[in-house]
């Protein structure tokens, strides 16, 4: 099974794609979505076709996100909130499952505490994946620690019989 | 020149287009795209879907929308900056311009105030455009209002000879 975990946003999208074999997870592709501060309709379609290439690419099963929670900067998270309008209506017109997570749950599943810092993420992102150096900058590590969430709690055995 | 107003949500966006030719203005269409309580990505595809046939019957030169201020229910906007950014993102693929407009600067184009109540926008959106009858509910009279704060501000030959 393959996973696109994604960590919403405007100028930065962090996405980490991850296939799950048994109990052993890998990543296959990971990095940023990166759109100019031009206008908004035109950096939302930047992101539709950029994530879409990643789709492509890719070849997910299913796609993780983190849940929004109201942020200090209420400008900032309304802009995010839209990225990621445009990044869930890509993956539904692609048939692709969807689950969420809050920041607590991607925390707890990765480093095994809902309050861990950033720098733990980074960390353990690196060892659960066997990667060669840790994945920045923090959006992307987030995106990977939500695939390896996702791939924590889906069994896909189970799920293809029940579908 | 026809004009989209577009007054965002999920649950229910208002949608009002007007014609202005001259310093006259009328109504072309208006009414709600509406979403049952499905999941999200769902959501989210049936207004594009919606929002696309809109644009498809009308034939809009241009887009106006609502500037989206913090809400009390915090929720419920991150919800209405979902929906927004994929109807940005349709209007951006059509390659649609497009404008935003606060609440007060709406209110005091189409009232003459920028508190003005809900039932006086109603009132001013029916004589501006003569209608029958007030629009109903209030996010349709709401988006029929946006349309005609850009419809006020746009003077389509300035613009067609600076484009």
């Amino acid at each position: 099974m393959i996973i696109l975990g994604i960590d919403p946003g405007l100028e930065r999208m962090g996405y980490g794609v991850i296939r799950k074999q048994g109990s052993r997870i890998e990543a296959l592709e990971y990095g940023l979505i990166k759109t100019p501060p031009t206008l908004l309709p035109d950096r939302l379609r930047l992101i539709e076709e950029q994530l879409t290439e990643v789709i492509d690419r890719t070849k997910p099963d299913e796609v993780a996100t983190e849940r929004l929670l109201f942020a200090a900067n209420k400008t900032t998270a309304m802009d995010v909130a839209k990225a990621l309008g445009v990044a869930l209506l890509v993956t539904s017109k692609l048939g692709l499952p969807w689950c969420e997570y809050s920041p607590p749950e991607i925390k707890l599943s990765v480093v095994g505490t809902g309050r861990a810092e950033k720098s733990q993420i980074q960390f353990m992102v690196t060892k659960l994946l066997g990667l060669p150096s840790p994945p920045k900058p923090d959006d992307v590590a987030d995106a990977l620690a939500i695939a390896i969430t996702h791939s924590f709690r889906v069994v896909p055995s189970i799920r293809k019989s029940l579908g």
